[in-house]
């Protein structure tokens, strides 16, 4: 086997994985916009109806960013991850399948953060989101204690600053979750804000994990 | 024409196909959860609401997690296969076509396995399961008839272990279709068991079948 | 630039293409199972409402057959073109919408084939059967007119046998939708007799047209 | 790291996020369909129910071709980015959400531009798309700030020209929301034209951005 099949081998080893988790993101992300209908109350004019659905859109950019960012997470972090074996994909399975998921508790926040629910509609959102960020934290944690699943070029300090990262994004979620049992507002305020501060600092050392 | 030249070509030659059903895939899972609704009685809290639909949970727990076994395999299946032709192209169709179907047993199963037709929800779902096992036997059978279209690299030995695991498979999910006739619960309960069992054992000898 | 960028440039000349294509025609086929629900009539047996819904399965085979081939259609199509032009990319964008269109007819010629409005129904599934077979043709027919977007590599007797394949084609479906204003279900019946048939003579040359 | 390594590096660089993006547009231009329904009166005859979504028909083709052409904008724009920054990554995420959105405005324009709320329904429409084009803008004003993000074989020339290309598409979708201040259905023939003509005149050029 000669070099060149060696690169593509390399290159397929992750590849599948990548396009399968990547095709399971963009739908996920996609299909948020399906549960945006204007609601029954046809006597009102078009435009109060439209305006009246700010709660599904702003649940819609929650979700939307917040997805995107876990794609670009997603991507980082199977770049970092040289060859992939079955508890990788086993928990890769149950990362996708929380994301996905994320769809219906947007669904549930968005019909019932005007109402006396708001409070728990506000838990099985931010809850959601708090499980997913456990999961990326926990495909980490396992390529940590398998370093030979690594990229061989991950230098040690790369390695303590993404341990940093996912420590914090995952004690975030956790506070906003329990922000939920005080304030429903001040949960879902919180997690848009992480959506937006995670946004804002996006991998910025992205080419580092490049081989 | 040039080895590079050849590679690429050889890495076509399924890619295609790979890719599509990869596709093909990744929406069947993620159509999953758009069934997942909060039923109509709007009398009752959000938490009894949302805790109420622990059947659609667990049905899309169990389809989630078998359609991502059902890609796992059909990735290593298809990584053994050198070149494709009309039948295994014919096969594949039928095969996308019923693990997609199973999003209506899904959504069959979610709504009856608290009613009397329990039995009748069970033997759908677990029914389309064994036909989908089914399938992916056949495609298995008709490569182990057509040599030519395994890569040279899979040894016999490969090739009895993999006929083996095949015809595992596919009992046990006659088998859990025949219990749907005595029992409903433990029909669907043999149906998550085996998709936690496929997935705790998936594919330890993933790098064997790699060129 | 040296051979091996070349190639690459080569293969990402219709690599997007094909990718979105692929992309496309995935998702149109996987919603067809969204169409699929247990009418309304619950007084029934589970059992009789799972039969009831026949027609349901039998438009969703058909469509979902016809799609699968013709993705393999516009996969062998595609592969023959070395170099897409604009008139092709707009060709694709209204055959992708074509195809993707069908699950609306999909859903009204299970709705309405069981009643007087088969004949209709029946009509305006083989007229969008007939219009997709329409552009494929456009298609090839711009590609034969411009044939420096061809492979070198497609052989006079290839384009001959492909002409024909594609007259062929467009003819029966022509000849379904006529049929359409005789009688539904022997129009219906043709449809499904031609996705049988295509699918049975799927692209046996398939390797001739690589490269 | 020999050449070869560097041509897959290269190519992987914004490979998964042109893939990713084309996964979301594929999904988006394919839910399209799902909008479209025979409305409630069953007492028409099914040919008038047909020809009665005809403002669902036109809706679904402007959104289609549109989302098409954004398609190839989009693979144009990133054929020409050699490396992605964070900005990028955020900017295309937001991209993404507003096409994804336009699906909403699409069915709010076929349910209401038969109604006295046209107007209102020709402005979210028309407006969506603005803010669609000036997001392709804000990419492209972003890439040109950055020029280091530019593949190296862009011309000055070329450049100009697409300035120009992006400004002028920008002013035109600005013109067609101003025109749903006066006449709805003037309003959509715009938006529908802008379609066209951009379908028209694809980027007739695409090969000169080709490294």
């Amino acid at each position: 086997m000669n070099t060149s099949q060696e690169i593509q081998a390399e290159i397929r080893e992750t590849g599948r994985l990548e396009a399968f988790s990547d095709g399971v993101l963009a739908i996920a992300i996609t299909l948020l916009v399906l549960e945006i209908r204007l609601t029954a109350d046809s006597e009102a004019s078009l435009i109060t109806q439209f305006l009246d659905e700010w709660p599904s859109y702003i649940a819609y950019i929650i979700s939307f960013i917040t997805i995107g960012i876990m794609w670009v997470n997603h991507d980082s972090l199977f770049k970092m991850i040289r060859r992939t074996d079955r508890t990788i994909l086993l928990l890769n399975v149950l990362l996708l399948m929380l994301i996905t998921f994320l769809n219906f508790p947007t669904v549930v926040l968005a019909e019932h953060i005007q109402t006396d629910d708001a409070g728990v509609a506000a838990l099985i959102y931010s809850g959601t989101l708090m499980v997913i960020a456990l999961f990326y934290s926990l495909i980490w944690w396992y390529v940590l204690a398998h370093q030979h699943l690594l990229h061989s070029s991950i230098t040690p300090d790369k390695i303590k600053t993404l341990s940093r990262q996912y420590a914090i994004g995952l004690s975030l979620y956790v506070m906003a979750f329990l922000l939920g049992f005080i304030n429903a507002t001040l949960c879902v305020a919180v997690c848009f804000g992480l959506a937006v501060f995670f946004a804002l600092s996006l991998n910025p050392a992205r080419s580092t994990a490049k081989v």
